[in-house]
């Protein structure tokens, strides 16, 4: 079983691909869509939406799970990236996978054991707990493999 | 020329498809897509955008103008609406329409003359400047036909 786990930005959405497999989670990709700040919102989230529909495609996962803002104080950038949020459900619907949704908090919590972990923890756990040689990089990537890695744990 | 107007929300997109005219304005079509609580956020974004598309499909508009939110102290809403934003702005960026955004202010003042408009001064505007025997209900569809015609009144 595949599962995409994505951290949405209308700047940059992290995203990893994790196979559950029968023993350890494997990553298969991860990364990070980067658009251009020069470029209209619609032409970033057009982008956005072709890249993760691509991604879709490529590996048809059975979950996609997304990073959900809980809470901010800067509502205008709330505000984008749930923008960006929004294309991203919109594709996952489109090919009929089902999406969980995840606070960050509840992502920390499923990968490190504590909600108040540091950025740091998350990445080495994530490193040890798919067998990588290194961190994975950029952050934005190491945060979708989280989504996807706590995905995993709440299913078993 | 064709300039759709839209109001976006998760729960209601209003929407106004307005022709701009040679002497006076005329409204093709207004409306409302709504979407029902009960089912999950990326079903009702779905459901907004093959709406919109089909609308997009059907009037080819030259423009669509949207309201862009400003500020809010509401930031749950403000999320869900921006989430509807973003596949309504993925809809025009497919089609290569141009997108202009407004303000609640800039559309009052574009429409009445003032920027602190109440409601019903807008809506009574729309029945004027349209030529309508009544105003246009429901609300959402009043708001959607305002952001056209704002963009109609800026281009001039």
């Amino acid at each position: 079983m595949i599962v995409v786990g994505i951290d949405p930005g209308l700047a940059r959405v992290g995203y990893g691909v994790i196979s559950r497999g029968d023993r350890h989670p494997t990553p298969l990709a991860f990364g990070c869509i980067e658009t251009e700040s020069g470029r209209s919102t619609g032409e970033r989230l057009r982008e956005i939406y072709d890249r993760i529909s691509a991604l879709l495609d490529e590996y048809e996962p059975a979950w996609v799970a997304v990073e959900q803002l809980f809470f901010t104080r800067n509502v205008t950038s709330a505000m984008h990236v749930s923008e960006a949020r929004g294309v991203l459900l919109l594709a996952a619907e489109q090919r009929s996978i089902p999406i969980a949704e995840y606070t960050p908090n509840q992502i920390k919590q499923a990968v490190t054991g504590s909600g108040r972990a540091e950025k740091q923890q998350v990445q080495e756990m994530m490193r040890r707990l798919l067998r990588l040689a290194e961190i994975p990089k950029p952050d934005d990537a190491a945060d979708g493999l989280a989504v996807a890695l706590c995905h995993i744990h709440t299913l078993r």
